[in-house]
């Protein structure tokens, strides 16, 4: 490429990212692998039940029919940013709304989870499934696609659009989980069993979730957002040997449709930065990356500094502070915030967040005094 | 001690280590560190509901009054013995069976778990539960010692008595991760909290439930189990650290108990040998053997001779078949038992298990198919 030659992929000139907005903010440059002055915080699920504000919203709407009103998903998606100062918004949605969107029968009983109508147990289910018209989905998608332009003109409004938003998405293993079991459970044994049972069908399910979730996330970064999470939240169920034949091509192949979507300017890439995370995935962090990320999330259960190094030193991480701190007062949670943020130092560069997502009952104020805390060190 | 002197601590001279009957069994001489000619075997939850003949037995009883009926929980503990020919009878009960009988108000809601009438939650709630009367426990643990003499008599009486019975208890971390929770929960997030927020509290209700718990496991050996086995099924939500600092101690003590009850003779050690098992504890695998014990449950998550290897290599294993492929198809499951077993021989003895409990959906033949191959091998 020769120099200063602008080669746009697919991201227009107006993409956040592309226009400089963010390209320079805190969240974007540390998923790079540079160390901001300022270590970057934002919690996974940030934009929920912990916020009055967004309780208040979302009495008399169910969940997916919230995630799909693009002015009602776009205003939760904020509320955090405009409440906490955190470094980045994070889009509001579930990890089953493209299931929803492809004419999947699903719904989010509260108090419980995804639960879908029809369970996908046996091969004859997985063909009935992959074997779905989803040439309407960029259709279906119009609504995601919407939030997240509403979100980012609010960005771009309130705060000169230097406050990025990621991309959220669900990794096929963790949709699988919900799918094959019909809904929540402790080890998905199910899926699990279908796994072996019936490899050829695994594969095949796991590739049509792959490319389902894959363009929800496309959506969301051509979109507007700056940056995307994949979230295998179940993996940690999986020994490393199921992980890496089982799973990880398929959570691969779910990042290929927003890996594509690059701008170069000169010899400066800008691509979107990816995360990678799941709960419980202290053994298979490297095989987490190895899908293609360029950040890996750490769960609470193991230090940043062990993550670090297990990832080989040269991968930025996100985390990873323990949610069961947050009620246990002042003086121990920021013992632990301190402690977080120095074994962060072991990575490249590290994005300070919980090593899970925030709890329902978790003070919002107590977040804020997090968010201000890190800001300081 | 001089040579061929017989030391007596506590174990009558009728109890089946003492007077030989199981101090040669496949599992007992593996526990203790000795490779049997034959891979022993028996199954967590192999008592329950995967047997038809236990979901018959219970039908119309409640779990806690089952387990606190001697000849019904002796009646269950011996029903996965004479089907599938495993090398050891696990004690039916539950882990929370001496909270009931303490006092404390706690029932097993079916599908659900336990559930205890008022969570401890607070520093007040801890002073009230720990300051309990407990001088009329032993009296209150009859039935279970009942339940472990018709047991063991009715194992003595079908095989001459080689068939060791293994104790079973609740380590004191997995018990309050119920009780201060007040039931189930994903995270075990308020009683992770209580550990932070007000440390001597917590220190106060682990001690508690060690002395507990230790009273448990020590009645089942007085009265004839063989081998006994700590369930610390929630330890896996911990860091390391967090186990180290604020559970270990506590499961230590509720050993100390069973740890204290030997028979010697000569020099031949004939100490009831121990076993501890959590779920999703590969980190924490060193630290869970360190509060000392003679063998280590493996999760199904870590192969056996990774898991060997973080032991020091020195240490018995016991594991770790994992449960999603019973319902796989023989042809995944046989290739999965042997390379379990395979595995295995990386530590100094192995006693085949699952790497979890069996699960309610199990099908019976198909454990006692495992069971048959494990003897073959």
């Amino acid at each position: 490429m020769r120099e200063n030659e602008w080669v746009r992929t697919e991201l227009g000139p107006r993409h956040p990212l592309v226009s400089g907005g963010t390209s320079r903010s805190r969240l974007v440059r540390a998923l790079r692998g540079e160390r901001p002055e300022v270590t970057p915080v934002w919690f996974m699920r940030q934009a929920g039940r912990s916020l009055p504000e967004y309780r208040e919203l979302r009495v008399g709407t169910r969940m997916l029919d919230a995630c799909l009103d693009p002015s009602l998903a776009a205003e939760i998606t904020l509320q955090p940013v405009r409440r906490h100062g955190v470094d980045a918004a994070v889009f509001f949605s579930d990890i089953v709304v493209p299931l929803r969107l492809a004419g999947v029968e699903v719904e989010i009983v509260p108090g419980r989870g995804p639960v879908f109508a029809a369970p996908v147990r046996t091969r004859e289910d997985v063909d009935a499934l992959v074997g779905r018209d989803l040439s309407g989905l960029d259709d279906a998608l119009a609504p995601i696609a919407e939030a997240v332009r509403l979100t980012v003109a609010e960005l771009a409004q309130s705060d000169g659009g230097a406050t990025p938003l990621i991309g959220f998405a669900g990794a096929p293993f963790t949709l699988a989980a919900y799918l094959v079991e019909g809904g929540p459970s402790k080890d998905h044994l199910a899926a699990r069993t279908l796994m072996h049972s019936d490899p050829d069908a695994w594969r095949r399910l796991l590739d049509w979730l792959a490319d389902l979730t894959g363009r929800f996330l496309r959506a969301q970064v051509l979109a507007g957002a700056s940056a995307a999470q994949l979230f295998d939240s179940w993996a940690g169920a999986l020994s490393l040997a199921d992980y890496a034949e089982h799973v990880a091509p398929a959570s691969r192949r779910a990042l290929d449709p927003v890996r594509e979507l690059a701008f170069a300017e000169g010899s400066e890439e800008r691509r979107v930065p990816l995360v990678h995370f799941g709960v419980g995935t202290g053994e298979l962090l490297r095989a987490m990356r190895d899908v293609g990320v360029d950040a890996v999330g750490v769960d609470y259960r193991i230090p940043l500094d062990v993550a670090a190094a297990r990832l080989g030193g040269d991968v930025p991480v996100q985390g990873n502070a323990d949610p069961a701190l947050l009620a246990a007062g002042w003086p121990a949670l920021e013992r632990h915030v301190r402690d977080v943020v120095r074994r962060g130092l072991a990575a490249p560069a590290h994005v300070f967040n919980l090593g899970h997502g925030v709890p329902p009952t978790a003070d919002a104020e107590v977040l804020t005094r997090v968010v201000e805390l890190v800001h300081s060190l």
